[in-house]
């Protein structure tokens, strides 16, 4: 166990090991790093942290972090509410937002159906997804969660909660990646790409 | 360039991301894992961070973090206080501490003299150090820093500033580490490591 010189640099040294991915000699390390700057960064730091935690809000409709009660991605009337595409959790959004080929809107899920670690289908936005389809308005839910026995079955149960609903399902492309050598391509990947594929524009 | 669906979010991602060794995306992360936690560990994470920096002190003997003006281990009466290890910073005080094999007192410079990083002698807690020799009652100095230029380079500046000083002067052995084998240990290490050679203990 190490000794620290002060509680006040062990209680830091703490709160930063908590942090996913940071042990104790990271931890340390940062604490010292802040401690090298001026006051007035590390009341910044200090700030952005509470004020992020207190005053950061979900919008009501897509559940992605805002600053207000309704996202600016659902509040732009030029987006197309008809087309919603449902992702797990805020860097889905901001990468999806990165690519600029998706102008619908969002549903986060705020994660994925995983019950090893105990998340079940009603710690999700999944019922909000079906209220959301029920009450009118949606044409098409586009299905973007991870590639993974999690993801797929998170898919299948939505798929299972919208049945009989007037609403086109769809699940975005799985094929080899962009740039991707054919011979490096595991197996069901290309299996897929070949099922899936699409008519060849020149 | 990324965009954020919330200016509270990118705030605390930009105070992260100021971090050493933490990106943009690491930061979201991490930003996205304190958003997940409860009100008070938030709180106490910020709080633990402005007062490390508000409230923490520097012994004003060794320079090491305290609590108080004077650290507990200058406070301590069983330590040898005619012993005064130099070491660069507070992690290398709390890697001696954890050998148990110290007893003395330390002296804790703030770095090294690196001139390509803008740190010359007056940047650290040399002068202070030669002070403490001049008032008395140190019988040996022993130099622990770093085995490396900016190391050398210190412990060579502080060994002209003590020179014709009544005080004993050390440097920590270099050689093999404890667990090495001899096939992998770089030539100029092994060779001091010969030239130091200690008597051999039965």
């Amino acid at each position: 166990m190490q000794q620290y010189p002060s509680q006040l640099l062990e209680r830091a040294v703490e709160a930063f090991s908590c942090l996913p991915g940071v042990g104790r000699k990271t931890a340390l390390r940062l604490v010292l790093h802040l401690l090298r700057q001026s006051d007035d960064e590390v009341d910044g730091f200090a700030d952005a942290i509470s004020h992020v935690k207190h005053d950061v809000k979900y919008c009501k409709v897509c559940h992605n972090i805002s600053d207000s009660d309704l996202c600016s991605i659902c509040a732009d009337p030029r987006r197309d509410a008809s087309l919603v595409c449902v992702v797990e959790n805020v860097q889905d959004v901001m990468a999806i937002e990165n690519t600029q080929q998706f102008h619908g809107l969002y549903h986060v899920l705020g994660g994925v159906i995983s019950p090893l670690d105990g998340i079940g289908p009603h710690d999700l936005e999944i019922e909000s997804l079906v209220k959301r389809v029920e009450k009118g308005g949606v044409r098409e839910i586009i299905l973007a969660l991870s590639s993974t026995m999690e993801g797929d079955t998170t898919n299948f149960y939505i798929s299972r909660k919208l049945k009989g609903k007037d609403v086109k399902l769809s699940v975005i492309a799985r094929g080899i990646s962009v740039g991707d050598e054919l011979e490096y391509t595991d197996e069901v990947t290309l299996g897929r790409s070949i099922l899936n594929r699409t008519p060849f524009e020149t």
